[in-house]
């Protein structure tokens, strides 16, 4: 966890937000935007636990009593924390909680505003919640957007030390492709060298030959060959939750075993990359980026084997906004947190993708991975 | 998975209840409700991955095309599967298969019928799904409470197996409770015997004397000594994906090494389970079965040491309806598969808790776990 009075001040920024948008309250359960509030990851299952931020007044936790040890330190921040027991209505006691709320400040209590809820929070809860207060409820990330996409100097510092730790994976990874050895063999020795840079895994993605072709391959008993082209894309969790994510394309052999075709398509990759690294700033649209990186892959022929969006925001949760994609008109802002990762996908052949994790700057972008980009 | 026959039935029987429910459509998100429907255990992310039931017509799933290949089985079923990529409306589409049916069975755009969504449906889905279509929306297991919460003859051979399974990770531990050895050791290993059984572990549970008296306690460096009550709480996951649990308690060193008193609360706790297994039957409330576990424990002076439900569904997920306890009317019927897991918690000093699953009878239950019941 980090200090106590960064969780304070995103409670209390969250206040002033719901405040400055007219949402009566926002209602966080257990998963990242829970963790981004509160510092706490306790599980999220079927009994109710939520944070419950009304625009003005006193912000409460409602959990259950059998689990409220995980979140008592919230007390000492002046959050109210209570405990419910099997039987009781807990959905209903966070509606309470509201009114109350709404009586003791002498609000009209006939409102209309509306209700936001974190994404994470699950159908079971939400149309519960939804029935008995009758209100409209709008996604959380709307309106704590400066919050969730903008990430602050500790946010950061975690994101750029899970650089750090996925590239010193990727550092070992041309000795690991070995021709005999199966995309499996890799795999798992990848998995123990994550596991010693982070405190889990979450994917590992080993895709040689026509498996690259695959952009959500995992790992298979393929065995490697030499002049293979092969994808490898690894993340893990790292710190207090944040998370790594990293690929870059190897020929087995080393570059010198790729045909000329791969040679040249990887040039064609590398430029795409390159292009919407060089745009990427503060003031320039999601799409934008996107359309930087595909422009360069479509103009070499390429285009209909570039089969995803150019790259997802990252932080406590691998993929979020901002999205980097067609459609998407939201403007970078400074410390902005994503991926830009372009990819070409032959089918039947093989796949490479380029990928780093960057941070917006006053002016333009920082890489956070400083693997080599070159195929190698 | 299982033989195709069982889902294609399932996705039939679904789209009856909805239509006998006026529903007129059930969306379905990755998770146990998906497992259940289809068989695939896909990863839920931000990207819509969803079957959508019509009430008559074509079942469709719309699915990221990086992913389709996950599901590709399911045309064989006569499931259309539409793969969207990044950039297109992924909610759009499932709204538009729908209106498309509708258009095309004559019924009338304007109805208002309700439209149904797995609880595992996340509130980023749901809240853009919700707004595009204009409808209310209600949970999927109320509408198919028939499909989710009674097993069929498949289902409940898995549980079987799923208990056979714990049982023998049972028969193990009373070797691994010697003194001198910390929670952690013993959790260790039974991770080790949890894995031999299953396909992955769901959690370990070794409460020793204090620690025992928080029923979510996971496990410690606490030292065991003899004469210690140790709460043991395991499960794992099995097969297409069900589920075991099972919680017994032991003595450090044996019985013969407990105290009078733990002895004595022993005795009460055990009666009252036995208490709620001769009640469980068709036609009887889920809260009546809760009832007569508690009862027997207040009846001793240990109703304010009971601090949870008596019980939980169990089968694709480890907590489902029928979930046993105070103000759920829901009556029992045949093939319903539960735990009943009374305890008895005294801060400070220790906890003990006594679970089986158990499945209903046209008489009565059965219980799928046979691990002995007595203090040991």
């Amino acid at each position: 966890m980090f200090p106590a009075k960064i969780y304070t001040e995103r409670l209390h920024k969250a206040q002033e937000l719901a405040a400055k948008r007219g949402i009566s309250a926002v209602i966080v359960t257990p998963g990242p935007d829970f963790a981004y509030l509160t510092g706490s990851w306790m599980s999220s299952h079927e009994r109710l636990s939520a944070v419950v931020i009304p625009a003005t007044g006193t912000v409460c936790a409602v959990v259950p009593a059998t689990d409220a040890f995980e979140v008592h330190y919230l007390s000492d921040w002046g959050v109210n924390v209570l405990g419910w027991t099997d039987g009781q209505d807990p959905h209903g006691l966070v509606l309470e909680q509201l009114s109350k709320h709404t009586a003791e400040t002498g609000e009209n209590q006939q409102d209309n505003s509306a209700i936001a809820v974190s994404s994470a929070m699950t159908a079971d809860h939400l149309l519960r919640l939804q029935k008995l207060s009758g209100k409209l409820f709008v996604p959380a990330n709307s309106v704590l957007a400066e919050l969730f996409t903008v990430k602050d100097s500790a946010e950061i510092e975690q994101l750029d030390a899970c650089a750090r730790a996925i590239d010193a994976v990727h550092a070992q990874v041309p000795a690991l492709l070995q021709p005999g050895s199966t995309e499996n063999d890799v795999a798992e020795k990848l998995h123990e060298l994550i596991l010693k840079e982070h405190s889990s895994v979450d994917f590992v993605i080993v895709g040689s030959g026509p498996n690259g072709a695959n952009p959500h391959h995992s790992h298979s008993d393929r065995v490697l060959e030499e002049g293979d082209v092969v994808v490898v894309d690894l993340g893990g969790t790292f710190g207090v939750g944040y998370h790594s994510d990293c690929t870059r394309t190897y020929i087995v052999g080393g570059r010198d075993k790729a045909s000329p075709e791969v040679i040249a398509a990887y040039d064609v990759l590398y430029a795409a990359q390159l292009n919407a690294r060089e745009l990427a700033s503060p003031g320039i649209s999601a799409q934008a980026v996107d359309a930087a990186a595909r422009s360069v892959i479509a103009e070499a022929g390429f285009g209909e084997y570039f089969t995803h969006r150019t790259g997802h925001g990252i932080g406590l949760s691998t993929h979020e906004e901002p999205f980097i994609m067609a459609g998407n008109s939201l403007e970078l802002e400074e410390n902005m947190a994503f991926s830009i990762e372009p990819g070409i996908y032959v089918p039947g052949k093989w796949g490479m993708r380029l990928e780093d994790i960057v941070v917006t700057t006053a002016d333009g972008i920082r890489s956070l991975n400083q693997a080599p980009r070159e195929l190698r």
